[in-house]
């Protein structure tokens, strides 16, 4: 496993390095789904043994992402509570929360931020499995978990996370729908949608579509993303890459928050982009949309149906595997962006690959 | 207890009755302190007796970051593991978590959203014991809940949540502080710390300094708000009110979120408002100040210390009663803002009372 560091100087300019790593995701995927599939699925038949009651997920920026997508998967396909963990309540507070019969899952690209491993540390004191899902099976998270989880997804070279991201989402799904099992191992039907992923996200990288929108995008201060259920995940994550790499002020909401208030932001000079799935959550957009109309936003959907005159069009699946290919488009969109602003998306200012946070 | 539903055309002009709802929550507080404080006792006793081995919240808009508040109290103060349920799950995706042993709050201002009754009445069937903490107890949420706590704010003229709010927090602090205790009464040491809340609150609405910062965000499009622990549900709701009444895009981050990625939003254009409070997650924020710094990023500090050059002063207390003081100045923020930018505050575009989403 190369070292997460980019070190100084050695960035490529023009975006090559982010284009790369998006570039490799349909490899990633066929990785995990491959070589690393026994891994996963051993882990997978440990925690379905150990029966937990509720997960709790703690993660930092991209990877929070992922592990929102995994606790809707834990409350949705498997029965079990779920939630997000702030580390602050442990790390700044001291609260030492009773974990016993609870699983706690630390997602992290580099597996280095301390407050993380403290989580870990602490959950694991209090009783609770624990487990550690990165990209570096020999970091500090990594260590302080029971269980581990390896994401293989080798040396990303840009600051903004992109093929770490998804090998997390798939990753986590291969671990939900492990335990789901039983035994770790995929359903057939399972196996059999996810076989396609590679292809599909291959095909959906060559579609130039996402690309070619960034330059209405050239002149935007502000963004608005929004979905509901799986989709959700996606919104925040694709406002985060446009904030890390086009310094757009980008913000993500559930559909249903939308309308508890931000709907007030929009206007037909705050952009929108929509996701709109096949499946109950895309359905439920629906009513988000007409909203967005009587305020003449701009809105462009993405998904498997053109719902808006602007459309980015991705492949028909199961909205619980549509995160997977969804922000594919979503991250050419932001690394185009950032290029047509004379920005360089592989080193935003302000920003280092590893951030420690306590 | 009066309907919450303003009427088409009752609204006055100029923020009066935002500014009319912001001026009531110190009675607000005297009120919860006083004559609910016999009910509310008697709710926590009831979870005290219960003991629930996790806590789910479940809210929209802006009772969602009194929701948020109520997890970290749940955490750090009975360690008990406690998180936001998304209400999609239930609702979109059909989800049946197993809720035996645990508790599920539905917070809501106005008890009428369908997503947030059906959280509750599934949470029913599964188990958990159910509690509405909103303020309308004969609203089809208090219908649904086990449990009810009546906030007692009285009718509320903006369509912005301002008392609401805070007497959510208040309620939920009570409630919390009620099981902590075990049998739903303060403790002496915190009876006497709330005492002190409506003369502190009263104090605060009272001082000018926040609503004389609004010129220098006349022009801004964007703003950051950043805070960490017990006052990142303030940044939250802080930037929400910017929204809602003023259309700034305003994104909120926790301190440690921030360094993870959009802390390359930042510049000398873009404002942050940044909570420092008393205590540990105000002493957190000083490396979150000090990266803020290398951007030149133009901050403004709230909290009882002046860290910046521009500093909205809020009493020094514990920053786990921070969060019912520090949103104050910043209600009378986004009110002085909206009408600096020549908007309504208390009706704004698009929005209406009671958001019913499913």
């Amino acid at each position: 496993m190369p070292e997460d560091v980019v070190p100084e100087g050695e960035q490529a300019a023009s975006g090559a390095g982010m284009a790369a790593d998006i570039a490799e995701q349909p490899a990633g995927y066929a990785r995990l789904l491959g070589e690393q599939a026994p891994a996963i699925a051993e882990v997978a038949a440990q925690i379905a043994r150990r029966r937990p009651r509720f997960v709790l997920y703690t993660a930092r920026g991209t990877s929070d992402h992922a592990a929102l997508y995994a606790a809707y998967l834990t409350e949705i396909r498997l029965g079990i509570p779920s939630g997000l963990a702030s580390p602050s309540a442990i790390t700044v507070y001291g609260a030492r929360p009773a974990l016993d019969n609870s699983l706690v899952v630390g997602v992290s690209q580099s597996g280095g931020s301390p407050d993380l491993v403290e989580v870990l540390d602490v959950a694991r004191e209090q009783g609770a499995c624990t487990l550690a899902v990165c990209n570096n099976p020999n970091s500090p998270l990594a260590d302080a978990a029971e269980l581990v989880v390896d994401l293989a997804a080798g040396h990303e070279r840009a600051v903004a996370a992109t093929k770490t991201y998804t090998a997390e989402l798939l990753a986590l799904l291969m671990l939900v729908e492990g335990v789901r099992a039983g035994d770790g191992r995929l359903p057939a039907a399972e196996r059999d949608a996810l076989a396609a992923l590679p292809g599909l996200a291959a095909a959906l990288i060559e579609d130039p579509t996402a690309a070619q929108l960034a330059p209405r995008y050239r002149f935007a201060n502000q963004l608005i993303t929004t979905g509901r259920g799986y989709a959700y995940p996606t919104a925040r994550e694709t406002a985060l890459k446009l904030m890390e790499t086009s310094y757009l002020a980008a913000l993500a909401f559930s559909g249903a928050d939308l309308l508890h208030g931000p709907l007030a932001l929009a206007d037909p000079d705050v952009p929108v982009l929509a996701l709109v799935g096949a499946g109950p959550a895309g359905e439920s957009m629906r009513q988000v949309l007409a909203r967005l109309g009587e305020r003449r936003a701009d809105v462009v959907t993405v998904g498997p149906a053109a719902v808006a005159d602007s459309h980015i069009r991705t492949p028909a699946v199961d909205e619980r595997h549509a995160p997977l290919l969804d922000i594919l488009p979503l991250q050419q969109l932001a690394l185009a962006l950032a290029l047509a602003r004379g920005e360089n998306p592989d080193a935003p200012r302000g920003l280092r690959k590893v951030t420690e946070t306590r």
